[in-house]
Parts: structure tokens; sequence; C-alpha cells
């Protein structure tokens, strides 16, 4: 890692990395007065119903982004979106941070900077304040008006990412009430549920208001509650549609059937030639040429890290998986790339059976990639093959990330290793996620920084799912763990 | 065949089969002269939208089947099948029959007697009346408006059946009219284009009215203008559904792609694994064991039926097909069992891709069988295969018909070939029909009697398809072959 900020850093880390100021007695008073006043905060994140999905459709406003400004200072702002903005900007200001509210092509970022010292070291955390939808219909709660019970908090976004994002925050409130020596930048997204499309953009537009030492994102999962994580890799995607046309429309199969081809059978085939579902292995010529096998210490983190195969199928509500071995099931989560067939769609799926031969058909595919696979070139792979196999297939790209891993060796996974030893007195798993977080990608390339990831969820949370929620387990040990981290990089310098 | 009614007119046929009382002046005058009338009565019918599948659904009102007889005695009808059911019966009786309608479970089935002496032979006449649904967005002309144009015939119904039905009766007419000995029975079913669903139960109950010696079935296709063609089989059919489901819901691709299992990916392995697409061959095992090969005889008429392949093409739309091999591709057509998939359902199909696992998918597929397979015994072997490939994928049946193979040389088939030589000058072709017609199989079941499918389209006159057609050429062709067929079948008594 050629990084001279980080190089900085590294040379001072080993040597300062655990004398600390923060004592552990100061924290926990600080999170137990704080806990009300978390619990308010993030019931009033929540009932905002900022469902990014449903606002990026074609029907929106064009002016949407030009006009966003003008709109926050107006009280009335109507659109869950903006209303979710001007909360959070007033949620940093009243924590004493400087704030901006961003415009960009569709969602405006919302950023709050606590620069106490141009000479101390700076990092910026990332969250989003965007949410996925919920069908009220199939919760127990109301998705939109947070319910406390049992020190949880119950609500669409709690875990993923208000909840997170408000644990940073109130650890941002301890470094500046204590003057601890760190600058903190704080990015909130409004954008990620809908894969980021204006993220890119706007960071290198803005990339010298972001300049940081290092860059935390706190949008990940422990594997269980008991296992702290700090991940430090992530899979990238190469997605596809392939499509097969054979003729002008529906023929019938009495007449035409033996003779004709059909193209639904055509894509399975080529599906199959592709990849063994069976196993996962992907057949595809010079697929694995690049991949980097992960060393035996991290594959020793990956078993550590709490993951068993049968949590994960009780968490994901799936009846069976491809291994029973629980040391290649994380590889093949964490660690190795996949082919994936999201969908697939030809001829007549109607109730009962229609006998056409269908004139198309079409598959939705993409590849998990792991380093050292470059998306292009895997790209390129699979449309050669396609081309091998089935001349008339039509591949088009549909969406590029690239994978992403750290070192596990940094200081910066180093320090996070140490403020999770000091915050709940166990060892840090080290852990890659096998999903893609866009926004990680691009922060890391423009602003050259090396990214740790702090998530605060769990599986049992519910990420995505109906009944997400939160606890106040999670939010005081995030509250905790950030003002460790902090304390630790503020000493580097 | 050991059908008693048959052997008696084998004995008789080979004697008098040429030995005709109708002169080729008096039908091409009788042909001549009813132009007009055929012309008429086919827009008539054409112009009734008697769309089976518009008023299968469950909203159908469910007292139609015992009401149809009261309605039709009302003059305003206002159901296009009641409609067409009634000018039907009331066409036959303006011609000499003795007519009924039978109400069914679900459309009424027409029928007309022509019984000049109970000891002549009789000949029983399908054809249906029934059509499928048209866009009128899509024809040049309305397509329940028929419009004649150098004598051709637009309109939807015009080729399947609604035209050669009617040249069935005029032959029919001339029959009445000079008195030849042979009693016809006229069956017009409305069910046809739905699959019959009403059909055998039907026949079952009232199978004593519908006794005779032989049957005509004319709802096929000559496969060329200059090549009259006469079929003798029908493929079988066994339709089936596939379904594997391995989880609750769909679940991200990032936190659960590789360990989690892709349904659509294990049911594109199964299909790939049943045959393969590129040639048609079918790999479930015993899948060929009872296919009984056509023989050499019936492999040069196939030949001699005018088949090309760029026909084949142009008339279906279609880019390119599974074989070069003109003879192998009509073997494909007609003499060998397929495995179709018609639709394939799973996951997300919208636009672009969303990056889930599937949780479940399914697909919809179909066998068409020839003599001697068994559908029976191909189902129970497509799932025994099924569940040593795939244990948790579920298959159920989607409905079954019998492959039906005649003689091609029994007496029918001789007079139909003599029929088309005295009519056209020209040999007939004994063709396969590579479709199913359900009706055709409960026929020669329940009423014991040999089938002869004597139909008059082409495929230029699009079947199913948009701007379908018939042409006076054919028609006037129909009423001299079956005028021809008829006298032949009244001199073997």
């Amino acid at each position: 890692m050629g990084n001279p900020v980080f190089s900085k850093f590294v040379k001072a880390g080993g040597k300062n990395m655990t004398n600390t100021s923060v004592t552990t007695g100061s924290i926990d008073q600080y999170i137990a007065e704080s806990k009300s006043a978390y619990e308010k905060t993030l019931k009033a994140f929540v009932d905002i119903p900022s469902v990014s999905m449903e606002y990026m459709q074609d029907n929106i406003d064009k002016t949407f982004a030009s006009d966003i400004l003008a709109s926050l200072d107006n009280i009335k702002v109507d659109n869950p979106i903006l209303q979710m903005a001007k909360l959070a900007s007033d949620s940093l200001k009243a924590a004493g941070f400087a704030t901006k509210i961003y415009p960009t092509k569709l969602f405006p970022v919302v950023t709050g900077e606590l620069i106490q010292n141009p000479d101390y070291p700076t990092v910026l955390i990332y969250n989003h304040l965007d949410v996925q939808p919920a069908d009220a219909t199939e919760w127990k709660h109301k998705p939109f008006d947070m319910v406390i019970k049992d020190d949880k908090y119950y609500g669409r976004g709690a875990t993923d990412d208000k909840g997170p994002a408000l644990a940073v925050l109130f650890a941002a409130k301890y470094v500046k009430e204590h003057k601890i020596p760190i600058n903190i930048k704080i990015l909130w997204e409004l954008e990620e549920e809908i894969g980021s499309p204006s993220f890119e953009a706007f960071l290198k537009k803005n990339k010298d208001s972001f300049k940081t030492n290092s860059i935390v994102v706190s949008d990940t999962i422990w594997v269980s509650r008991n296992n702290p994580a700090v991940a430090y890799g992530l899979r990238g995607l190469q997605g596809a549609s392939i499509k097969l046309t054979t003729g002008a429309k529906d023929i019938h199969s009495g007449t035409t059937g033996g003779l004709a081809r059909n193209p639904i059978g055509e894509i399975c085939e080529l599906m199959y030639k592709c990849y063994d579902p069976k196993t996962g292995h992907v057949k595809i010529p010079h697929f694995y040429d690049d991949v980097k096998e992960p060393s035996n210490e991290e594959i020793d983190h990956f078993v550590k890290s709490g993951f068993t195969i049968d949590d994960f199928k009780l968490a994901h509500e799936v009846n069976s998986v491809r291994t029973t071995d629980q040391k290649e099931a994380i590889l093949r989560l964490w660690a190795k790339p996949t082919f994936e067939i999201h969908g697939i769609k030809g001829g007549y799926i109607g109730p009962g059976i229609k006998t056409i031969v269908p004139h198309s058909a079409e598959a939705k595919i993409s590849m998990r990639l792991v380093p050292n696979q470059d998306p292009h070139k895997i790209f390129n792979e699979l449309v050669a093959f396609v081309r091998s196999e089935c001349p008339d297939a039509v591949v088009e790209s549909e969406g590029t990330l690239m994978p992403y891993l750290g070192d596990v060796n940094s200081p910066y996974m180093q320090a996070a290793s140490h403020a999770i030893k000091k915050s709940f007195n166990k060892e840090a798993v080290f852990t890659r996620e096998g999903g893609s977080i866009g926004a990680a990608i691009s922060m890391n390339k423009i602003l050259d920084a090396p990214i740790v990831f702090l998530g605060l969820s769990l599986p049992e949370h519910g990420y995505h799912a109906i009944n997400e929620n939160f606890d106040w387990q999670q939010a005081s040990r995030g509250i905790k763990l950030f003002v460790n981290y902090f304390d630790l990089l503020s000493t580097c310098k």
C-alpha cells in the first residue's frame, strides 16, 4: 500500500497504539446517560420512511437535485428523503458538527465536519440513511413508527443503517466533549439501497472536502453476537443479461416441435455450461485465473468468526445448502467468486401449460468476484464463452463493481482489533463481506485512503427483512467501540 | 385392426373402389354454381367471433350448459359461441340434415345427420367452429369481418376450421342432391381451441348416436399447395410442470451467494440433463424404448410431401432450425418424440438485474410422443429421472394425449388416395401430424372406428396467426375431394 497518508500512520501506530486517554468508566457513564437521547433520535430517524427506491423512478421531478438546498430552508419539506436529509443535518449540527447538504444528480449527501485542529489525524465515517421498502401488512409493528421492546428497536432502517449511524454520532459527541485529538468527517448517503448511482460523481467533484487518513464504513454484519467482527474485504460484481431470440413469435409445438430451436432449452444448456449449480463451480474458461487465495491466517479468522451453517440456514430461511463443511461454506461466501442466476424469463408462465415453442429467452446473472479478479476481464471471458457455445445469444453488461481487499495486518485493522479488545475484552475476528458496497470502492479509489469495515448489525436483526430491528446492546457496544477506535487513531500522528 | 365394421369395408373396398357414380363434369358444375353461396356462408360463419378461450374462464355463467337449448329458441342470443352453434345448426338444417345441439359441461356440440338408408355405410366428419383469439390492431383487415380479395378469404377461423367445415357441408349437399348412397354424420365442436375439455365425456354419453364405419377429421394441413395430403397419424403429449423450492424467500446474493442453492440453476441443469436442445435428443432413460420407427414406405411419402426447410422457416418466422437435412427434419416433426420447454419462471425478470438468490423456479414442459410410446409410462420415467437428479424437485402431470397411428395401407387411406387422384390427377402424399388432436383420439377410442385426416389448409393460410385466410382454390378442391371420397366409400357396403 503506497498511500503516503497511510504510511505516516503506520510509522506512528506501532508505538502509541495502546496509550490512550479514555477510561472505560468514563465511557460507560457517558453511554448510560446517552441511552434515552439515542433512542429518541433513532426513533425520529426510523419514523421517516426514507425509502430511496420509491423515488428513483422516471416520474421524479427533474429539478429535484437543484432544488434541494432551497427546499430545506422551508420547514414544510414533504419528501421523506429530504426530510431525512434535514433531520440528519440538524442532528449533526446539534452534536457540534459543521454540516453541509450536497445536491447530487438524484438524492443529497449529508456531511458533518468536526475539525478540532488541522494537525490532528482525520477519519471519515460512512453510513447511509436511506432504507429498503417495507410492506406494513407483513410486519408485527408499523415499519415506520419505531417500537422499543426489551431494549430492542423495531422499525425499517433500525439496523440498516440508521442505528449504526447514530452510534457513530454519539461516539463523535464524546470525542468533542472529551477533546480527543482527532478530526471526524461524517458522510451520510441517501442512495445506498439503489446502488449509489450519484455517489462516485459527487465524490470526484468534492474530493478535496473529504481528505482523510482513513475511512470507516459502518454498514456490515458481525457473524454472531459474541464475535465482534472487523471486515477488510468485499466481493466485486459483474452483472449481465444473456438473451437468445430464435424467431419472431411463439409457435405451435405440435406443428414445429422437434425441428424448431427452443431458446429456453438453449439458455438452460448455456447456464449449465457456465456453472455447476450443485457445487457453484464456475466452468467459464479462465474464470479462476486471477483469484487470490486467502492466507491460512485469514482462514483461521474466518473459522473463528462464529459462523455456523445451521445459523445461516435459519437466518436466511433456506432448506439446504451446497456443502456441510463449515470452513468450505465460509470460503464460498467470502473468498470465492460465484456465478448466480437472478432471474430467467421465457415462454408461457401462467397456470397449466401452453404448448408453444417460445421465440426468446433471457437469463439475468451476476458473478460475485474476489481479489484479484478484474470484472472487465471476466465479462470478456463470459462473452467469448457464450459466443463459442451459442453464437446468436446476446450478452449485455449489467453493472460492474470492483472487489476490495484491505490488509488484515494494517495498523487500522490492528487499531480496530485493539479497540474491540479494550471495549469488550474479546478478540476481534477479521472477516470479509460477501456483498459489494459501491460507495466503499469509490471512496477507497478517489480518496486514496484505506477502509476498515466496522459494522454493528447482527444476522438476527434482519437486513432488508420484515420486522427489522436493532438493539441497545449493539448500539451501546458501538458507541464504546467507536470512542475507543477514535481514541486509538488520535494517538497516531 | 380388429374392428368388424372396418373389416367389412376392407372386403368390399378392394373390388369396387374405383367404380364410382360421380362424373367430374357434374361436380365441377356444382362447384362453380356453389361459389357465391359458399362465400356468403363462410362470411356469416367467420363474422361470428366464436373465440372459445374468451369464455372458458371462471366468470362463465355456471348455468350456461343447461340453458343452451332454451337460449337457442330465443332469436337474441348474445354469446358468440351460442350464436355460432345456432347458425351452424341452421346451416345444417338448410342442407337437409337432421340437427341437434348437445349441451356439454362447457360449450355445445352441433351435429347433423343425413341418414338416407340405414343399410348404407356411414361416415362421421369432424370439424370445429371455435377459433383462436385475434388482436384486431395487428390485422390488415378486421379479423371478424371477412374480406374477399382475389379469391382469398381473410378472417379469423377462415382456414381453422370454418372454411374446411363448409367444404364438407357443400360436398354433403351434393351427396344428398345426387342421392349418393352413403350416410353422413357431421360433428362440429366448439371447444377445440381450448383442448376439448368436455368432448370425451359428451361422446361417451352419446356414443350410440355416433355409430359409424369410419371417421374423417378435417383440421389438418397440406405441407404444400401442390401436394394433396392425407394424414394418418398424430403425436401424443405428456405435459408436466417441474418446480423446485429451496427457501422461503428471495435472499441477497452478496450475503448468501456461493453457499445458498440456486433453484433456477438447478432447474436449468435438470432441463439440460433431460434433453440436448441443440439436437432435440432426449436423455431421459428408456424414453425411446417403445418408439416405433416409420417404415421406408412411410418415409418415402414424407419426403414426397413437398416439405422444405426453407418454407418451414418462412411459414413459422424462425431464423434457424436444428438440422439442414430435409428427411431428418420431417422425421423430427412427424415421427420422432420431443422434449419441449414451454416456459420457465423464477427470480427477478424486470429491467436490469436484481442481485437475489431466488427461492423457487419452475419449468413448464411437454413431451410429444409417437407410437408406441405410452404417455403414462413416459411420465413415470420422467418422475424417476428428476428424482434421481434433483430429489426435492416436484413434478406434476399437465395433460396426457395418446399418440395415434393409422395404417397407410388401410382401405380408407386408399380411398382417400383414389379420391385425390380422381379430383386433382395427382398422387396423394401420406403424412403425419406433429400435433395432437384430443377429440380424434376420443372418437377413435369410443366409436371404435378408423380415422382419416383429410384437411384442406396450407401453411401460408396462417393457422393461429394474424391475417389468417383461406382461399377458393382449396375450398373448391375440398368440395370435389369430399364428394369423390364419399362416393368411393358409398360403393363399399
